[in-house]
């Protein structure tokens, strides 16, 4: 398919809508992205590449971390996962307690923030260096040896994560954090500061299109049902209180980050990883929703 | 595929596990029913049926007629459906009213109750005969002109729509409802009473794994697009607080209804009902779950 | 004391003040009332009067009929009452449903909507004729045979109570509510709907300062024990989401209706009766609440 | 009154009744007691003094002292306080997250925990050194110099507080909490630690009696109107979600602790303090309520 030709029409029809909504501003280092800029990266499960705009900038990954880190804890721990987490969408937005106090202290999924905090939890008790070895496992995983941690971003962000240091106080409450909270609070910030292009996130979550495996390094990441199962789980619960309006505009499992990335995978086609910085309401990339509507509208390729 | 052989093959897997759960027991008709009973049936797109156990046994769909009648509701509204009801999946139970007054009268998608009595409140404003009119709906989608309401078992469930009732009170205070209550509640309680057979059930919904035209009659019942979104909020929120599970486990779009019966779609390939009468703690069939993680495990067709 | 010099010093302050807030709007009977008018009873239990502004003027007395209805409920049921309706404070707006479902259908306590819907349905059981007996027994606690329903009003009511024909659907589903949903409802339209003055609503509820009986007419209404039990509901449930306000403020027992009048009692020494169309945001009479401050403050009288 | 004789009636009906409960397990330092011993004192603003039992007996006051910790800080904030922290009932268990998410990080009341925390962080902001000058004023207040914190329930309670931690952040991440998340949760365990007799505490307090004078230093704690104002929270607040019916059986403000004490003011008559290990379960003195419901029933001494 002509995908170059289809980014490009996606181009017109942005120029032509108001960039609607704000750059997260909660910590300096995310706020003081240019937010005209936007980028599109597709890779097939052949292996083939299309480009456009700005793919090749380096963003903070945020919220996308969380499935790098559900993969590995899944790899570790198999289905013992979910007696400390759940599978079920929220109908909340990202960061409520409220739901984590009815239900005891489980999270209603990892991508939620409590759940993933609590597989950071998972992550810090199985790993003896949690940042290396994690920092490891991604390069790993995209075949990608450049890909670093933003520190400034992660320092900034533990400054201000009262909310999260409050969910795992809860949670801890509850006997669901085995860790110091500092502990876990640091990595989870770390993982979260994780700086890829486009270009690495298509490529690098490509596994998840190919039954686990990632085609440009051909090494088995994850089991393929288990491949199936995280699409599964970001199809339900990627978009936070959006996941509804992402399948029904949409129609791919994906997941979405503060820093204005987006990453939705077609499972037995390829992935595809947008860009730009400003959010809706919701903690949604704006433009990043649009153009994937356009894009799957375009190529008739929702997963329904 | 050889179908049959997989069939079979899950009956015997079946037998080797316990039958759990419990019939619905809310009224007699629905309690009465032989719980060891199972059937399924599927149907592909290209006219192939293939049908195991029970399946010509006519059940009450209950809760699947909801996709009956948001196809109607979405033909006759287009997208001022989405104006009284959303698109998110609701985490929490199928008939909670707590979410409902949060969001001032308007559900959080057409599969919970509260929804789906919305869009029969559009529907009973929209037709001039409602009970007559959607009955032939039913009747031409499905191309069967032998599909009939289960009288008694609306009778019943009128009697004891208490809950129903309430919401259909919030929200007309809220101004979601714009037809007299009664009216409306009888008319849900018809809809619930439809009686299918499995086989039934998977040639009737056939349109959706076709792009909006069942195969059958070659009828188109509602546009492509919209096909696939109704696919994307039965995968959303088909099963209630059990969705996230069965999107885990099963991986296709489906709805569930309290008779124990199932349907599931993998758009572009085959729509498959399934039925047994006890249900788990959530509502849903439990057998008919297992069928189906059965089904797509050894048929690799999770959408996923 | 010498309280028409303290209420006519309170008349100052008040032309001083803003008369803010807004008259119910919900029917037309109660929104056509001249909001600049207010009224001001006060009752000893050595049957002194005192009595100041429009205190003679027939107000709606809307949920300070309440208070009548429990405590001939309480007559009626002793405590065997409590078990289907509990005595702690809402924490929450007056007609909210959540809490009613969290707790299966267990009111809080009788003055938020939803208890006092169960004690009009304890009355339609043990009363043969329930809207003429509570009439009577109203008139009989009063001493004062020309209280009457307002007709108008309680059919007004009776053609917007959507919501609380929700709480008692859902109280029903619960098992909360034994009789006739609309009988109920009437029943309670028509309580709401009783007119009394300011002088009448102070001498007839003279029998909760007064160990339960009414010093005008010697009779005994309820026993001691009972009455101070009344006396410590109302205090932390007669104002909604304002209760602590109210007793921080004015520190007495007391009950408002939306009709913008207030009943409070000073336990062995008066009860007081005040009324001002204009609400605040929290339901209660704006002018009213400000009254009763005043005095409490000047006469030193808060039971605090 | 012959209050001993009272006394010793009340001691003859424990007798004849189960001691039903749970000594507060959380900490060893609380579950160590012995959980037969109870203890009564009374003391009138006149002077006189009434003990019984093991009324000299050293017990960790815990939630009593926010009595203590409220009274300060409103003499040092005045009404500012109230920008801070309601004044209602919260409907809800003492320890819930969820209130303070709906409103903001603004807690219901100063009794709740999250109430008591952010007594705590101004108590912090205005104090120069906080636990020392804290023991100075409870010193004060009781005209006894010996009171101390219980270093071992303070360190104990300490290294347990995750739920109060995820308070802490939680109203951080709102805005209202202004100092060191550890420093304020330090000095909360301190207060809570404080170790009283029953008849240290009837002295203590019992300038909540006697309109914010202590009779027995005659000194001016705080205003007559802020004491009273103390007083209506307590009978608001004072029990968590039993507040309604500790004013119901017993009708007096007051305010318990899991070690096992309540102190109950009579305004204008007496303080009384009581004392018994059990508690129910929602975390009151068992025995303890029962005491002061027979004591106020004997002696007719409701406010109501």
């Amino acid at each position: 398919m002509d995908y170059h030709n289809i980014f490009s029409d996606i181009a017109i029809e942005l120029q032509a809508m108001e960039n609607l909504g704000a750059v997260a501003s909660y910590i300096p280092e995310l706020q003081n992205v240019d937010s005209q800029k936007f980028g599109i990266h597709l890779s097939t499960i052949d292996k083939q590449d299309y480009s456009y705009g700005d793919s090749n900038d380096k963003i903070s990954i945020q919220s996308i971390a969380k499935v790098l880190a559900l993969t590995l804890a899944f790899v570790l721990e198999k289905d013992n996962l979910w007696n400390r987490v759940g599978v079920e969408p929220s109908g909340s937005p990202f960061n409520s307690l409220i739901q984590l106090e009815y239900e005891k202290g489980i999270p209603r999924n990892p991508f939620i923030n409590a759940g993933a905090l609590v597989i950071c939890d998972i992550l810090v008790s199985r790993l003896s260096r949690p940042e290396q070895e994690f920092l490891e496992f991604t390069r790993a995983v995209s075949g990608n040896a450049h890909i670093n941690y933003g520190s400034r971003v992660a320092e900034s962000e533990r400054l201000t994560s009262y909310r999260n240091a409050a969910h795992l106080n809860l949670m801890k409450a509850y006997g669901n954090i085995r860790n110091d909270i500092d502990t876990v609070l640091d990595f989870y910030c770390h993982l979260c500061s994780i700086e890829m292009t486009c270009k690495e996130l298509a490529q690098g979550f490509l596994y998840l299109a190919s039954n686990g495996v990632n085609p440009f390094t051909g090494q088995r990441v994850i089991g393929e049902s288990e491949a199936k199962r995280i699409n599964a789980i970001m199809q339900l619960c990627g978009f936070y209180d959006e996941a509804g309006e992402f399948a029904f505009t949409v129609g791919l499992p994906g997941k979405s980050g503060v820093g204005g990335g987006i990453i939705a995978i077609h499972p037995g086609n390829y992935s595809i990883a947008v860009w730009s910085p400003k959010l809706n309401n919701k903690g949604n990339s704006y433009r990043g929703m649009r153009i994937l509507e356009f894009f799957t509208t375009r190529t008739q390729s929702s997963i329904f």
